[in-house]
């Protein structure tokens, strides 16, 4: 008789990935002659780690790596972040690493962060966790870093990016591989077809004791608050399919941002004079898709910082190409100011 | 002083959509020779109808045409649909009439349709709609029909496609102009950017009598849940600003979806061998999101019904492409086959 159904589902989402893992390590090894996974040797095995939370979904996913990792002649280790946000989290922490080490990973950690305030609370928290799980990867010489995000915290976050209206790339969500340029890095996403009950069921048939965030029902967290209310709403009103379909959607929203940023890269510089100036005549016979991302390039190139610059700035740039009446220079953030001077468009910093 | 701010915004909006339907005409009148709405004699004044339900939302943009358009020249009409699905459904026909009549409309009209049952009750009432439309507008020679959908029913609408999880097309909304191909045509939604709330201030204020239509409180309908439920919820999960986003998230997703089809339909010819072949190899070579396009293409010009054809029936196609492992045919809706031939891509109804 086979693992249960889930525990089948897990193990073959992590089994993907680690294919993936080691066939990237062996196409490197071939360029730059780094010993690959074929050299044998246990110092040479790659490592790699799991970040792990206590919840479900990240002891689902250590189990599943536990399990899958030494069949392929890698190592497997686990991190967990204590982001002292809560009273005894270090005592937490050092639970989650008694855990891990019952499902034999090794090495593994608990790391200490301090969470500041930049961004909200969330973003905080986040940006703190990634520089520890970045350093203790760096550390400890591993090739990739696996997340139990699901299908269902995808769902959230193509949600979280509607909400921003700020066109397909906040649609596109969380990337399979992340932490690189363009689709490579060290952070994997084994899980992203996965849904959450599959994880918990998971975690449930192979007894693992999991630990329920206090962040994740706490109604003050957006994400908290979408999950518990907005999503289940939604699938009232639409149907049981929704989280699969906003998954979908970010799938292919990331493809057809991808291929317009290719474009608009590509159309950056056919649109310029011999000076390098953007010729108004040029950028207006592009597509609107494309002419704005050529202008959003622009100014983020000039200073102004990519964050804090919205599709309405953007929208007020493009209207002095597609509705020209003399109007002035457009102030945006960091500082960069847009105008039209004899059929060029020209943007800089103040 | 000047009307209430309600009552000026669903004005100015009209306003902006009647200079843009003359601007058509005229340019049309250049080319066709056809008398153009500086012909003057009141014979050849341009026609623009109004669709009516009777809800605050149609009742306001009727009051708002009946304002405009004669300061332009222009003749207002309108028109309500009687679906026939209530008892005494005529009455209230007969009613709008009366109220489009009372706001000086000329000509008014009640058309009565048999509502089908094809693609169930929401699109069955909206086929016989615009079919009756579209025959009054030919018979009366109405230049443009205005249409009453605001931007929290832009809202519902990509809600409604991020359901399908069919990629960027879908979550482009209702366009401003349609009814024509590309961004052409008779319908024009000049309360897009105008919220409900809105509306139905402006009906407050002008004392119109509104009609609220039953099927909109009626939780059987998808879109009523949407609206009663679902956004509600979001909205509370992710603040106020959710229309407003989702709205712009149509404008954006539309842009997007159009300069992508163009390039698809750039790189159709360039991927096909001197007998109009698909080669595999080229097709390897394009943006996903481009190849996933032109392999739709192609499929739809092999007789698959695009209605029919999903998000995943293209992944299956695209994985001859991406991930070839010498699989077998590929059976698509319409009869229509895919399968891989000596490093061509072949697609024909069987």
């Amino acid at each position: 008789m086979g693992p249960h159904p889930a525990v089948a589902a897990i193990r073959l989402a992590v089994r993907r990935v680690l294919h993936d893992i080691l066939t990237d390590l062996t196409d490197r090894a071939d360029v730059t002659g780094v010993p690959g996974p074929a050299d044998g040797g246990a110092r040479h095995r790659p490592l790699v780690l799991v970040a792990c939370s206590g919840g479900a979904d990240s002891m689902a996913l250590a189990s599943a790596l536990a399990f899958e990792a030494p069949k392929l002649g890698v190592r497997a280790g686990g991190i967990t972040v204590d982001h002292g946000l809560q009273a005894g989290s270090d005592l937490r922490a050092a639970e989650v690493v008694a855990r891990m080490t019952a499902l034999r990973l090794d090495p593994v950690e608990s790391v200490a962060v301090r969470v500041g305030r930049e961004g909200g609370p969330e973003a905080a928290a986040r940006d703190a966790r990634y520089a520890a799980l970045d350093e203790a990867a760096d550390r400890l010489g591993a090739s990739a870093v696996l997340l139990g995000h699901t299908r269902d915290d995808q769902a959230e976050t193509v949600l979280l990016g509607l909400a921003r209206g700020s066109g397909i790339r906040s649609l596109s969500g969380m990337a399979e591989v992340s932490g690189g340029p363009g689709r490579t890095g060290r952070y994997r996403r084994p899980f992203l077809h996965v849904d959450r009950q599959t994880a918990r069921k998971a975690c449930m048939v192979q007894s693992l004791a999991v630990w329920d965030d206090p962040h994740n029902i706490d109604p003050a967290y957006t994400r908290s608050r979408l999950r518990h209310e907005g999503l289940p709403a939604l699938e009232k009103a639409l149907g049981k399919g929704v989280v699969e379909a906003l998954a979908r959607t970010a799938q292919l929203s990331r493809d057809d941002a991808d291929a317009l940023d290719a474009w608009a890269a590509e159309a950056d510089a056919s649109v310029r004079d011999e000076l390098g100036q953007l010729e108004c005549a040029k950028l207006y016979a592009l597509p609107p898709a494309v002419r704005r991302r050529v202008l959003r390039r622009a100014v983020v190139a000039a200073g102004s910082p990519a964050g804090s610059l919205f599709a309405r700035h953007i929208e007020e740039v493009d209207r002095l190409i597609t509705g020209w009446r003399g109007q002035g220079a457009i102030n945006l953030p960091g500082r960069v100011e847009a105008q039209r001077q004899g059929g060029r468009l020209v943007i800089r910093q103040g």
